[in-house]
């Protein structure tokens, strides 16, 4: 049971799991968090979807977020044929994983950012630079941390559950790759009368 | 300087200050961004306009961002007969500031949503709860807190600028009180020819 009492979908008998159970409580709020997510994480941009999702799913398993960490390295495993062994390792040692050594200097500004956005320096940036970082990749990778520093909070401070079945994400990963972030929400209002 | 190139103001001969910077920089995501900062701290609400920017304040202090502690201080400031002294006490020690009960509930747990999200108990819940805080009003400041970890590290991450002066705050926040937060945005994006 969430802090709050959220809306429960009748196919599971439940809430809905993670950021859909609050983002059903408050369609007006979704929105606009939404329309944020996929601009970010799915919107035009020279990073590759998968490069923002692991960025997103870095800062979510530094921030001991288990729901968000665990459906956004789905989207990421999904996006790399699977390889769940090197989501892993970008969530626990990137600075070792078979990335590319752009990813890894914007990896090294989210984490910062995780921390406390005034630990970003000139050098961490001009790295980035080096490895061909531009302004609004830079852009981006601030606002994809700070947006899950968000999001974590969110899913956590209230309290909501999160299924353990990793087949569950991985289907929802599915769901996510072919329609986006805003449809699973939109699907999962429909499903409920709010309880206010 | 910022961490990256922003688009300069005409008028102060350089980048716009804390937010609105990047905020130009990006307007596909300030969009989405003003209005869920719109929603929460203006929208319709049985906590006041004024609660919930001290909610904001407090939260922006804890993570040490002097831009958004002090425009949102002002703002809660310019609602509270300009009462600067109260809002530098919910910053500080709003466990002893002259609010109400139910306000101090609320303060604490936005105050633990800004350290981890899974450290809000069923008893800082309940807490609330008992002093007439409704689910609707738990969660919007579960989310206003959560907002603010990322706006924080939004304007700090990318090495924003802040003017020092408490005249120019106070200034902003009366445009703020009277036409809200998206058009003072606006303003700032119609003034610049973007770089990109």
């Amino acid at each position: 049971m969430a802090h709050i009492e959220l809306p429960i979908s009748p196919q599971l008998g439940r809430e809905f799991p993670g950021i859909v159970g609050p983002m059903t409580f408050r369609p007006e709020t979704a929105a606009p968090l939404n329309e944020l997510v996929n601009i970010l994480l799915r919107g035009e941009s020279t990073l590759s979807r998968c490069e923002r999702e692991l960025i997103a799913t870095h800062v979510s398993w530094r921030n001991d977020c288990y729901f968000c960490q665990t459906i956004h390295g789905a989207v990421a495993a999904a996006q790399l044929n699977h390889d769940e062994a090197l989501v892993q390792k970008v969530k626990t040692d990137w600075m070792h994983a078979k990335i590319s050594a752009k990813l890894k200097t914007l990896l090294n500004i989210a984490g910062k950012v995780q921390q406390d956005g005034k630990l970003v320096t000139e050098a961490d940036v001009a790295a980035a630079r080096q490895e061909g970082a531009t302004d609004l990749e830079i852009h981006d990778t601030v606002l994809i941390a700070a947006m899950f520093c968000m999001c974590n909070r969110y899913v956590d401070g209230l309290g909501t559950w999160a299924p353990q079945d990793p087949e569950v994400y991985r289907a929802r990963a599915g769901e996510i790759v072919e329609y986006g972030y805003s449809v699973v929400t939109e699907m999962a209002s429909t499903q409920v009368a709010l309880p206010r």
